[in-house]
């Protein structure tokens, strides 16, 4: 039996004349792309630019939605009201469904960026901002989440389809979680290692955590990064590696790198 | 035979904490609504706070597309490129498709804003930037533009239909042009005498210009302002002498207030 | 033994075309003007306005530091890192004196605004990054904080005077702190009501808190709002009845209305 | 005698997550450091950190100020009227005294940005909006303008000292101004030929134009970038050929790099 696993990467990330990220390599790597909507990153023009280069290889595109905090890169926690949180994700992926009608594409799917990412995976209060306004702008955008987070099963209860997301740069705890950033080796660095845990995870479902054991996670995509050389070798690492092992690397719409 | 003739009003220019005008008073009076995309103004819950309320009317709703110029509320002449005005305005229009998608409804037309707005008119440049956008997000979509102005033959030009607009409380140059706001007598305020002068304008095509010759104008649409209650009181007296004259007031969708 | 309490109020929150109270007719009524420095709100226009007005009638100026959250009016809780706290709020204060100085007059003191304040009130950490945000750019500012809370005496120790700050509409829970805007009766409206309570907090250091117990509270200021007519009033009449019993208005500077 | 010139480079233009250019690099190279003010680039934990690392190797620091507009890297003109430019600048270079302050230096000039530059180089209304910025908040502030244009007759006849500027890589007309970037040559990139052109504007007062003939040119200062490796690379090939044919590199104020 064929497995199947889609890499996605954040994109679209510069803003005006300040540029983030080698995009051009990793949208030769990836099936889906994360790309920025203007709140955390992402001028219209960037925004248009990536759409294009991401349309132009079959690539996937999802609206990566943010706090409204771009000196924040939308990294740090707000208490964003509930009805604020929804109008402005329906703003969001309305501009950016706005740039791929113009480039001939269109949203598949959304993930949340950041702070907001993390705060929905477990706040069921802004998560369920977050489902209302994709309930409302077009129920058949996928929400990209955590992979073992409650979000999840929350967004398929509200009717929506969902894609759990694994990391292949950062270590888990034996309970699911992502290692904080704050503790020693929450980041991977070594391209062999995370090749060969990203391949485990697709094949056999399995990741081992941080304290040794084996974590069993489901994920339907693997999340990799270009905001470096290295970080353009690790993914183009996994990438090869799966491939190599016979996974086939495609979005859930069938987008393949 | 009877006259149809548009009103439109500029609304949803709130932003956050601020609020600007009287959007409730103006939605009971116009048949069509520019709302603003959060470049001049408008933040996304005010966006869709005020699209609800337009389409819970029958309003007509459009994209009030600005430069990217918060504090200068848009009124401010900007040397934008090309490529990066046809970026922003998908943007901002594809911003306000969304929230009207979440809302039920739909955008039918793109007025620029403010300086964007008077730029245009006779700078084909940055028409043909704008003109760009529209075809290229939805070319079904109407562009509200200067009546007498170029703007209207090159958008018409480039396959797009368009909507002449008057302004009620602004006086005119026997060459068809507004009266810039820095001479006297540039706005008018006299309930009774604009709307005498809508009348006029919408019945026979001809509005008087500021020395007294006759001037020839065709206009589609009436623009009414809801920033004080002098201007909602000019509204309604304009709505009023056009009903009480058998002047239907609609849409060019056919929406009516 | 003359009785003497400053009075503040937040000044100079407009943002380009969008305005914000009644400041001309605060100005007239208080002390202390806490004036916007463009974070939260305040173009330098507007607050280069309202410094001169307020230099003007010689009326103290503290600078109303915010979180970087326009849209969100500084009202949202935001997790920003010390550093950046720190350089934020150095920036503000410098964009403030260098206005003052433009109008010959200074900055007498800091005030935290709306979620900021609220989090220092009670949070060390972002408190220690806002006393060292003042300690660096100027330790003889003051700060203004709210009584009773622990930021005071972190800031003394510190090194900073303090200036503790009551509300004039606000109700008080028996143990000191503000009762929570989300529960019935927080913000008080009654202006007889009010203008009893803050003389007897100015004469005798008590004001009833809602449970009906006598609250002691050290407050140096009192701040009232002008925002709305209804809330010039309620200040006009503070200010009337502190007057009629012989306190001394006036800021800690010696600036009185 | 000793030829003594200055060397400027912009600096702290990153925002954010963003960066832009080897501040360090160039920190080593130059006497003056042009640091972004918030308005087109610099958030203020990034500004406070270039003072600081300016400081260390007291180099003399300018406020780099610039019109509101992020996006467009404050590289597009703007209509702004000369009240709110006057703001506008009183409150950057504010802020920037206040960061200095912090870091225990001072702002010694004003360098107006991308198109306020350009513009008041040779518009007197933009140009005198500065100046009333310059002297309402310290008349002792030199302002940085492009050598040979009208802004620094201006600024002088207005009391204010000035320093004239000829740019490094730049080609210039046989009438003494920048060759627009959009014809060809406008921009130099041989660092031997570069060098040798700025030592003999340094050390004879005249600099090769496009056409061949010998231009003569005031200048104080030369500007250099350091937004790229090569850019790096030509502003020490300036240095070096100054240095080893006995110019001192210093700016106005007596600091050297």
């Amino acid at each position: 039996m064929t497995v199947r696993i889609d890499l996605n990467s954040d994109l679209g990330e510069g803003y005006g004349a300040w540029k983030m990220g080698d995009d051009d390599a990793i949208l030769d790597i990836v099936s889906s792309a994360n790309v920025a909507c203007g709140f955390h990153a992402g001028d219209p023009l960037t925004i248009l630019d990536t759409v294009r280069a991401a349309a132009g290889r079959g690539v996937a595109i999802g609206a990566h939605v943010s706090y409204p905090d771009r000196v924040g890169f939308g990294r740090r926690p707000m208490d964003v009201a509930p009805a604020e949180l929804t109008a402005d994700v329906i703003y969001q992926i309305g501009a950016l469904q706005g740039i791929c009608a113009a480039a001939g594409t269109r949203v598949s799917y959304v993930k949340p960026h950041g702070a907001l990412y993390n705060t929905i995976a477990r706040d069921p209060g802004q998560g369920a901002a977050v489902i209302a306004a994709i309930r409302a702008i077009d129920p058949s955008l996928v929400l990209m989440g955590l992979a073992g987070a409650p979000i999840l099963a929350q967004a398929e209860a509200a009717g929506l389809a969902t894609v759990a997301e694994a990391f292949a740069d950062r270590a888990y705890t034996a309970g699911g979680e992502l290692v904080s950033r704050r503790d020693h080796g929450a980041v991977l660095h070594d391209p062999d290692l995370i090749a060969g845990r990203m391949l485990r995870l697709a094949a056999e479902g399995v990741i081992e955590a941080a304290d040794g054991s084996a974590l069993c996670l489901r994920a339907d995509s693997l999340c990799v990064h270009g905001d470096s050389p290295g970080a353009v070798a690790i993914a183009a690492g996994v990438r090869d590696r799966l491939r190599d092992n016979g996974v086939v690397i495609a979005s859930f719409t069938g987008a393949r790198p």
